[in-house]
């Protein structure tokens, strides 16, 4: 896998998810309900709500690029309230991740990563990316866009891939 | 991204489906109703149903490692109706994706690829790859393991990832 073409798509997503959020807030305005109902809505009792899920989302990439770059990665305290925050959220991300050059991911898939969480063990660069942070970061932007579509958004595959028509992956 | 690496991973995560699909089994069975009920449920009206995503999930993982490596892939009708037929479906996809070798994807990320629904047109297969195939591949199998937890089993992001505990990851 490349590590920049990976970062690149990431980025990609969030800016689609961030169109999500935009359809929910017409959505909700269509039919007049408050857009901010949505922050809390989740599909299990025990699985994270729409908040959570864009934060992680949003805190996935970062750290992927981060860790592989092995750079620092900016704060971003989990205290948005609102969809308006969850997207400016996604673009102080977007703005992170967009900065990241091919060259700063040199030797990164044959470097050793350790992730806080990792408890102190390390996993090679390519298996951390292809195992671990793309399952994850499509985990947190997927359940984001089934929270929605579970709640009536509308919203449709081409929104998720973030193309007008299948032909437009030509232009790739 | 490496291609290998990447249908090797989709392969892993079929495995994690076919487990999610046994806990639902197993789940149904504590509840005393029909396993089967499951693979009708969905989370939107106009969503696929699980049934759909599971065989959509494999047919994004055949077709893809099958247009990479330039392969036929085999023929799977969409006719399964109960979770046992739909574990079936993916042990035949695992299969398929098994076999695969790193050299049957050599020069697969600057060929151009011409799937079906792209209409005659075409995009190069790193890009096909990264911003198409892979987050379908996720689309599906994250609707797949949503749609169980919003109907109650009993999985976490261990399951989803694969591992027992996080520490794990270092074994790759």
């Amino acid at each position: 896998m490349r590590t920049f073409e990976t970062v690149s798509q990431f980025s990609r997503m969030l800016k689609n998810l961030d169109q999500w959020l935009h359809a929910g807030v017409a959505y909700a305005q269509k039919r007049n309900f408050d857009p901010d109902a949505l922050v809390h809505a989740r599909l299990a009792p025990d699985q994270y709500a729409l908040v959570r899920q864009v934060q992680s989302g949003c805190d996935t990439a970062k750290f992927t690029a981060a860790y592989l770059a092995e750079q620092q990665a900016p704060p971003h305290p989990d205290t948005e309230k609102t969809i308006t925050e969850l997207r400016a959220r996604i673009q102080a991300c977007v703005a992170f991740l967009d900065a990241f050059k091919v060259a700063d991911f040199g030797g990164a898939e044959e470097r050793r990563v350790a992730p806080p969480w990792m408890q102190g063990k390390s996993v090679r660069g390519d298996h951390y990316l292809i195992r671990v942070a793309v399952p994850n970061f499509y985990f947190h932007v997927t359940t984001a866009y089934a929270i929605l579509r579970h709640n009536g958004v509308d919203l449709g595959k081409l929104d998720f891939i973030g193309v007008r028509n299948w032909a437009d992956c030509a232009e790739w």
